[in-house]
């Protein structure tokens, strides 16, 4: 595209700009009455089931940098960390609405580019973009997405069900979107230092993939309701494995045990984490944003749970009372703490 | 409140400021089975009804300017432009999630204030404080307000029912919060130049009142229900009356006549835009911000709705070949266009 052809959103205005980027969206659940073009969505819920509503923001320079994130998946990105809030609550996604607040350095083919990121990942999750709102804003770019998901009632999981005896459950690995920002923000010094310089991304696809292009585990939901295992709580790991066992606890009212050892972590993320002076476990517990699923399980459904892929067993919960603690390879217990990724503190890497 | 006594935001962190915000918050209908405190709210809807989604973002020095904003009324202003686009719909807001873009300018105290707005609007118009999202902002506030609606599927307006011959109603009076904010800005300049200067605000309270805090028309919404006149189409004024006219006209593929000497305008917002120097019904037509409601009936109705107050029956739509036109006090007729405020420019004031 040449930078020539692009259109200034002042050219377009609110409401051509609306038109542009929404032109081609279609829903397809029998539940959306009502997509984009009035003051609101209509959603008939089917029978029998609830509804679940969140919303998260991603905000430029706190959430993402766009000297590394293209557009395309900085959208995607934020159409997945909205579905895996359901995922987290054992429902599944169903709507989305976007808020996009941009300035005016932006051209409507660049917001384009961000609305292609969020309808591939609507797309791919069988998800229906049903409205929004564009605006100017005086600095920056942010994205305020709010996901309407459904379940049934009796198989929603909140944080607050874990039992003492419990087992703790994670999915996929932890730490490589941690590692893969570290790769980012180092390549991006160098290229700060001498633009000539080819970027180093090689060997890193799997930690990058991570960062730039998470999924949200929709197919874990999918998979325990088939297995019947309903989760006792559960939550998204967005600020890392420790910050998140500690929400589940505290809402729950348990203590737990996490093995070290049992952490799953990708090889990549192991050798970079080496490479860059971390304890390995330590990236898995702090990293923040894997957009896994943690959860606790009934002991009664260990056997089931064995039989699923890509679930890993790292722990159990205990009496409030015996703490929060990480039993380390060489068997001496830590207390668990978060130092996970606060949105309110800036990023310093 | 001293100075000294304020919390800064990173003194609380991401956690603890959230449970600052949203200790004293309960759920009141009987539809919210779960608010604060997981990834998601969980929404029980009423049987036999349809549930609305709707967003909207404020931004800081687009939407609102801080130096005459109190942080209260910006909270009340954010919920109450939501449940507007409830009202739009012919629909009650019953939950409203809040997502708040911060600075670390901002103490916790401050973020209360907002939160404060938000909890007054939701108690005077019932409505659920379920969620939202807190996060840091490089630049500047950014509030972005998720509302969720109930209707009978068979009651909800959209902008597209209206037909040809259907009166055209608009609901209070125009113009008003677009002279409040040009009086808000003549102060501002008095102050900048003499901050030892008294605001001159006396006599400016209806418009000052409609910038500063104005009211969704759910009112409007339970009078028409209890009269059993269901509106052809209808469209809250956010953009002004021209533009929203235009809105209705093209989504229902009519066209339409408004009567000047018909636009309901206050004695307040006249003799101040005569101050000014802008034509009163100008003003009301390209205004905005006034958060009424204009909605289409068939003529059937009109005995009905002279029984209502507060509606003006400000003229007609047509077949869409014959126009969109403004009969004006001296009888003339202009094409009406839509010159209202736009987002996505700046605010020129």
């Amino acid at each position: 595209m040449s930078e020539s052809k692009l259109t200034s959103l002042s050219a377009l205005g609110e409401f051509g700009l609306i038109d542009f980027l929404t032109k081609d969206l279609s829903s397809t659940h029998k539940s959306t009455l009502k997509g984009i073009g009035d003051d609101a969505a209509v959603i008939k819920p089917s029978a029998g089931k609830v509804m679940l509503v969140s919303k998260d923001l991603l905000i430029e320079n706190i959430h993402f940098d766009l000297m590394y994130t293209p557009l395309k998946h900085l959208g995607y990105k934020a159409a997945i960390v909205n579905f895996s809030d359901m995922a987290a609550m054992n429902a599944l996604p169903k709507q989305i609405l976007v808020g996009l607040g941009v300035s005016s350095k932006f051209s409507a083919e660049a917001l384009n580019e961000i609305y292609n990121g969020i309808k591939k990942a609507c797309e791919i999750y069988k998800v229906d973009f049903v409205g929004g709102d564009t605006t100017s804003s005086a600095h920056g770019l942010f994205i305020s997405v709010t996901v309407i998901g459904e379940a049934d009632k009796k198989r929603i999981a909140y944080r607050s069900g874990a039992k003492p005896n419990d087992l703790l459950c994670v999915t996929g690995d932890l730490g490589a979107a941690y590692m893969g920002l570290l790769i980012l923000e180092r390549e991006k010094k160098v290229f700060q230092a001498n633009p000539d310089m080819q970027p180093d991304m090689e060997a890193h696809d799997h930690v990058l993939e991570k960062q730039l292009k998470p999924e949200a585990r929709v197919d874990i939901v999918k998979a325990l309701e088939e297995k019947e295992i309903l989760p006792t709580s559960m939550i998204d790991i967005s600020d890392g494995l420790a910050s998140e066992t500690l929400h589940l606890c505290k809402a729950s009212g348990t203590g737990c045990v996490i093995y070290e050892e049992k952490i799953p972590i990708d090889q990549q993320t192991y050798d970079l984490a080496k490479e860059f002076g971390i304890v390995p476990s330590v990236a898995a517990l702090n990293g923040g944003e894997d957009y896994e699923l943690l959860f606790t399980i009934s002991q009664e459904d260990y056997e089931k749970i064995k039989t699923l892929d890509d679930i890993s067993v790292i722990g159990y919960m205990t009496e409030e009372n015996e703490g929060k603690q990480v039993i380390s390879n060489d068997n001496q217990s830590f207390e668990l703490k978060a130092q996970g990724w606060d949105a309110l503190k800036k990023r310093e890497v």
